[in-house]
């Protein structure tokens, strides 16, 4: 058997147990997939004295991660602090300029200083892997840069928020409002403490700009994203989606049209029972369309312990078996700049609720603005009457140009019957 | 850029030309992944006159694919003749001791002499890489050696036959018989004109068994398959199932238990919304049980064209590049002799469905033969009444013993009042 491989852990969260936990118990089965066992050197952490359920008494404590980049004992070092800055981007650099591979999950990392990086990495000769830092334990980075390399892709769309994809099941099965959900999800784990990241869909986004650069052969452009969460979305939205037929879903959706890249992060109405309509709960799916392979669909747990770890190891099997890759899966050097394409570009089909006082002339008049803007209603619904009152509209629409809608929607929204900003969705056929 | 990868390629029927379709429209973006150009040298097939749509000009031709295997010129053969003997087993085993890698489509070969061409291949250096044998254009083979790799697999559960796929839902849909169902996809090129292997869940069974294979560490071991196909399958049992909330799937199911193996491709019924019984038409799903990644699920076009060449193309791309994996995700020497698990020792719910004359004290003999098997009826359905004509009798059961529910349907069938053979499926939550 040959030399183990070795590495240094950095981060000994939820993560960096389960990484510790899965190389203990499957270290057999691990050692012979990889060709060679692979050694735990050191870890690091903010605390030493914490009961995280592991032994950690065989491996160096090391108090400052940044150290693990300078030992000349690790073949690669695992970073699992998180965050764009700091800490977990220094001990990247320095690993990967000192000649270490480099494993990681950090999603916001590679989306913010991903290219830079490739470069690091690229020029000195080693690996910066993140299967981890989209989807958690599927391995949507390895289908796109290996799995499904013969194909120019033309879309991805994700499903990569697992919080967000709870908080919209558990809204349509009890009827209940975002809030209120959400301090239910947070209770139970499925939320943190700040759920900005999540519900804003700046998570999704970082991944989804990830996915995007490996489909498109681009620099990944975190700032070339439209992104929108989930927090304005309301019951009534829930119950008239599901009545029309849909689910409401928080999707990544990264498209190339004419040598331009669409990517936007946003919540969509997809039809029940489709490939993307169908993933519930805190379960992802990453949907790819390539030119021959078609519409492959992963789903699987975007999150947790186990499944995350599980990628961040198949990472360390994939080193220690010497598969090395280009970052985003062609030379760095040869990445594109991203032309974005602005969503007013692009032409779709449109949900939208008004919350319109109950008087006569308003339907009249909505109608007016549609007709004026070119934008052809497929369908109205008015539930409930309530004279004077707020009630909710709803209607989807034809195929219509995405700036006609925006601008209509604008006018409509400013109208004195309207009580409410209006809340306007893409349908998707996913 | 470094020198080009060289291939030839033998057999040229819908697989071939797709793959040099895809190696000349993409040639580019591939070029830019492998890191290298992919240059076909050579080209074999029966027929030299026949059009094709592709431009053979550029390529050698070679009347005798088996002298493929002694081109000088050559980095790797790529088989796509087809069948477990003869010129493709030649062709495979003379290029892998020629020391050339092998890209093959081939999964009765690989299901049936996969161990021996691995220590071929193992010993001489070389890869024989079979992502496109199994589920056509979905990178299931790289998810389970590479992508999942950190994880002890449990079980691998697949739809893994189009056709019968396609049939399946054929007939849910539209209500007509298997044979029936059967003639308008060979029309539709859904079948082949010989349809035994899709039907018969022979082709699905070597799916499953390279899949077994890589996710329990043993030699592949065709013979201790139990295989069933969908021909005995009844539009009374799909209506049926359907009421009762399921679809009938032709699984192929791979389960470790105590060290013993369960292999089995027969027809299934799963619930309508769970992740394989949501498959529909052609489409394949290929869902995994690892320990600590959970359930991933991965789902696409499992025959055709363009995927089954996407996925040809990426094995030589992923060779390319400098990728090589023993082929069984672990060195061959290292494969175990598989300990077959009889279905017998098994547990599980059951749907029967039995065909019986329409007279009094018909069910309750049937329930007593049960009940005397120690198995629990979940429910019981007979439509409509026909005083001594046939009339189906379905019922579906708690957990009971698989050799209790054989013994009871195999004395029940035998029974005056019996008119055709009882049609027996177990119940998979999947």
């Amino acid at each position: 058997m040959t030399d183990a491989f070795k590495i240094g852990i950095a981060g000994l969260g939820t993560v960096g147990t389960g990484v510790i936990k899965i190389l203990t118990q499957n270290a057999d089965i691990i050692a012979a997939r990889a060709g060679r066992p692979i050694e735990i050197k050191a870890v690091s952490a903010r605390s030493n004295n914490k009961d995280r359920g592991v032994d950690l008494s065989g491996f160096d404590w090391v108090d400052d991660a940044g150290d693990l980049a300078g030992r000349d004992d690790l073949d690669c070092v695992v970073e699992l602090i998180g965050g764009s800055e700091g800490l977990a981007a220094d001990l990247v650099r320095e690993s990967l300029k000192g000649k270490k591979h480099v494993v990681t999950a950090n999603k916001a990392l590679v989306a913010h200083h991903g290219f830079e990086l490739a470069k690091l990495a690229e020029g000195n000769g080693v690996s910066l892997n993140y299967e981890a830092a989209v989807a958690g334990g599927i391995p949507a980075i390895k289908a796109m840069r290996e799995g499904l390399a013969a194909n120019k892709f033309t879309a991805v769309y994700g499903i990569l928020n697992g919080t967000c994809n709870y908080i919209l099941t558990e809204m349509r099965e009890t009827g209940r409002d975002f809030g209120d959900v959400l301090k239910d999800a947070q209770a139970a784990g499925y939320a943190e403490a700040d759920p900005t990241f999540d519900v804003e869909g700046i998570d999704a986004a970082h991944k989804l700009c990830i996915l995007s650069s490996i489909a498109f052969g681009v620099k990944p452009d975190f700032d070339a994203l439209t992104v929108n969460g989930i927090s304005h979305i309301d019951a009534t939205d829930i119950a008239f989606a599901t009545e029309l037929g849909y689910r409401i879903k928080l999707l990544g959706v990264a498209q190339e049209i004419d040598g331009k890249i669409l990517q936007v992060v946003e919540p969509c109405v997809v039809p029940i029972g489709s490939p993307l309509g169908s993933i519930e709960d805190v379960y992802n799916g990453v949907y790819i369309e390539g030119n021959f392979v078609e519409t492959p669909l992963l789903t699987g747990r975007g999150a947790g312990e186990g499944p995350t770890a599980s990628s961040v190891v198949a990472d360390i099997i994939d080193l220690a078996r010497g598969i090395s890759l280009p970052t985003f899966g062609i030379p760095a050097e040869q990445l594109k700049e991203l032309k974005p394409l602005d969503a007013g570009e692009c032409d779709g089909s449109y949900y939208l609720r008004l919350n319109v006082l109950d008087k006569s002339g308003v339907l009249a008049e909505v109608s007016a603005i549609l007709r004026d803007h070119n934008i052809s209603v497929e369908s109205m619904m008015q539930r409930g009457r309530d004279p004077e009152q707020p009630v909710p509209i709803v209607l989807t629409t034809h195929e219509t140009r995405h700036a006609d809608m925006i601008r209509a929607v604008e006018i409509i929204g400013a109208l004195d019957f309207c009580v409410e900003k209006p809340c306007l969705m893409v349908i998707r056929d996913l």
